[in-house]
């Protein structure tokens, strides 16, 4: 393995630090994807979803597809929703925008509750915007990475099966799941899609998803066929089916060096069962707030606005007046140290984003979240000058 | 980096055996996709490619998504050709019929040329389908894995260009780039698509294809909008082009560590220039013989009608009478030798398959072709007892 010494401590919200077995894991020798040790592997990974989404139900499944998270929103719109069925979109941010277009792309007709920058929809308004239409899907970004605003999808999800039960809850997870509670049964969720490379905290390159039994029987009962050959559900299914049984299958060739990555990744968060799962979350809360106590006792205004809908997995921090990220990300870089500009595009160069997520939070011995809890101050006086 | 001294060897066409600096690289510490030395290493890689495909159109463009090779047929299927439009499949075996199946997907009027198993179709059958009718596409499987069948595209294009020069050379290439000659601007190709996992060396999890600017223009005057989103060329060019001139730019996040991987093996590839790559080509066409001759000695016969229309990368080789590939391949797993069985519907249980590719070709003091032509006279005197 390269050695881990020498390079830059990179927190942004993904690709995050990665643990050293992970990363060993990802130089695993070559395997056949058919083999017997790769489809145990395989098998392993996709229960221990199950577990991660503290899902109990035989019926529902998980998918890792070789991909970026982007291809999850390509799942989505392809499958779950048909053309000319209506969506209605929880805008939070730049990728609520982005699912939009996606879901635009293979026909549905999307409706927007667009929040303000740094807040998100309203319960009041979510219902009455159910009531109004017949949706096939509503779309909620859980964590928008553009803002840092967190989405209550429990809440939301009884809202929607509450006042219009026919239409299925699709939870955008990619910077979400491994850092915020989702229960995937009890809170009655039908799809969430994450990635890799974000709190699950394995290199980027798999889409990761997990579909209810009614997900899942949606897509059987379509009228018209599937819109993606490559992002089928109904291709995939069986082949997820199979390997979780322990036994190979085929459609496209896995990736097979980053499962095995994936599998020591969920390893660590799952092998203590649900109690460190939770114990997990809330590690990543108490890591939050020390971040975000620090930029706000240095006077900064998180974008999120309010604490108690900010991520914590990682946090958008607007620049004081006359700093540049032109100025503050290069401070850093010169103290190796990586940061995220912004992303938003009405507010871009107004703010930036430390991602606290993974090892870096878990694993306190290697000081990720100590050194960038130092520099912050020096930082932003020097930027400042 | 695990060690790759105990594991099976495994020699079927696809994931191959790795190189241990490659497989080194999959395990680079975390780097951010914006960051300035991954951004360097992506700019390399496109460039690699250009060589790669002996290509020297700048307006032509290389593509690296995270994927699967599948992905591929979808960024043809949803980008090169409308719906209602025709596309002609020239199939030489499974996996001609999954990009049919793919092409049908996205709304396209699949007509097939279909070769007796083994066979491909002829010249003057091309001709003659090429003048029938309006063709947007032909599709050509280089090497069909699942027969081993190895197509002309050089003569095909040729009379595409000739008697149908609107139409657009799309090849799949997935098992034949890096082991199989493929000159891209001089044979007029519009699109090879490919991955990381065959001849060119890296882990799986990456879809590699390369571009006309015939091509390119064709999705930019689609009549209709580009089918998918996540496969969209539209949206991924800018990206690719900004990455080959050194500057960031984001759709979704790229497969870091993998192209990190895909860069040592495009290296080692490339680096000695096109004489290199030839001389790639020569001492594969040497292995194959070697391999062919010796099943050939052992009065077996290769699923490919005749040695002139066999693929160079791997072998697929009809058992003898009596032979069953449950004893077969058990036979070589006892003896740490991974080799893969038959695909094709038709002749799935009368077939075995040996990869020969990559660096169990290169680097022979591996001793990988020599175990595997030793084991065989062995192996199939064992099966038939």
């Amino acid at each position: 393995m390269s050695s881990q010494a020498e390079h830059d401590l990179t927190l942004i919200p993904g690709p995050i630090e990665f643990d050293d077995q992970v990363l060993n894991a990802m130089s695993h020798p070559t395997v056949a994807h058919t083999a017997k040790p790769f489809v145990s592997t395989f098998s392993q990974v996709l229960k221990s979803l199950r577990t991660l989404f503290f899902s109990k139900d035989p019926k529902a499944q998980a998918f890792v597809i070789a991909g970026s998270g982007t291809l999850g929103w390509d799942i989505v719109s392809s499958n779950l929703i048909e053309a000319g069925e209506n969506a209605l979109v929880l805008n939070t941010g730049y990728f609520s925008d982005s699912f939009a277009d996606c879901l635009g792309v293979y026909g549905a007709k999307v409706d927007q509750l667009r929040a303000p920058i740094g807040d998100r929809p309203g319960l009041n308004e979510i219902e009455a915007a159910l009531k109004s239409k017949n949706y096939k899907i509503i779309t909620i970004t859980h964590v928008d990475t553009s803002t840092g605003v967190l989405s209550d999808i429990k809440a939301i999800s009884e809202v929607v099966h509450k006042v219009s039960p026919d239409t299925l809850v699709v939870v955008d997870g990619v910077c979400s799941v491994g850092v915020e509670e989702i229960r995937f049964d009890d809170w009655g969720l039908d799809f969430v899609l994450s990635a890799s490379q974000k709190a699950i905290g394995a290199p980027a390159g798999l889409s990761i998803s997990f579909a209810s039994a009614r997900a899942l029987a949606t897509v059987e009962s379509r009228k018209t066929p599937v819109a993606s050959y490559f992002a089928s559900l109904l291709r995939w299914a069986p082949i997820m089916r199979a390997y979780e049984s322990d036994k190979p299958a085929y459609f496209a060739t896995p990736a097979v060096q980053n499962v095995y990555a994936l599998h020591e990744a969920l390893r660590q968060i799952t092998s203590g069962g649900e109690s460190a799962i939770v114990e997990r979350f809330k590690v990543h809360q108490h890591a939050s707030d020390r971040v975000k106590d620090t930029v706000e006792g240095l006077g900064l205004k998180l974008v999120a606005v309010r604490r108690d809908i900010a991520a914590h997995g990682m946090s958008a921090v607007y620049l004081p007046e006359g700093v540049q990220n032109t100025d503050l990300l290069p401070w850093f870089l010169k103290h190796k140290v990586v940061l995220a500009g912004g992303i938003h595009k009405e507010i871009a160069t107004k703010y930036f984003r430390i991602g606290h997520m993974g090892v870096s939070v878990t694993n306190p011995s290697l000081g990720h979240l100590d050194k960038i809890l130092t520099l912050l101050p020096e930082a932003i006086k020097s930027a400042k000058n």
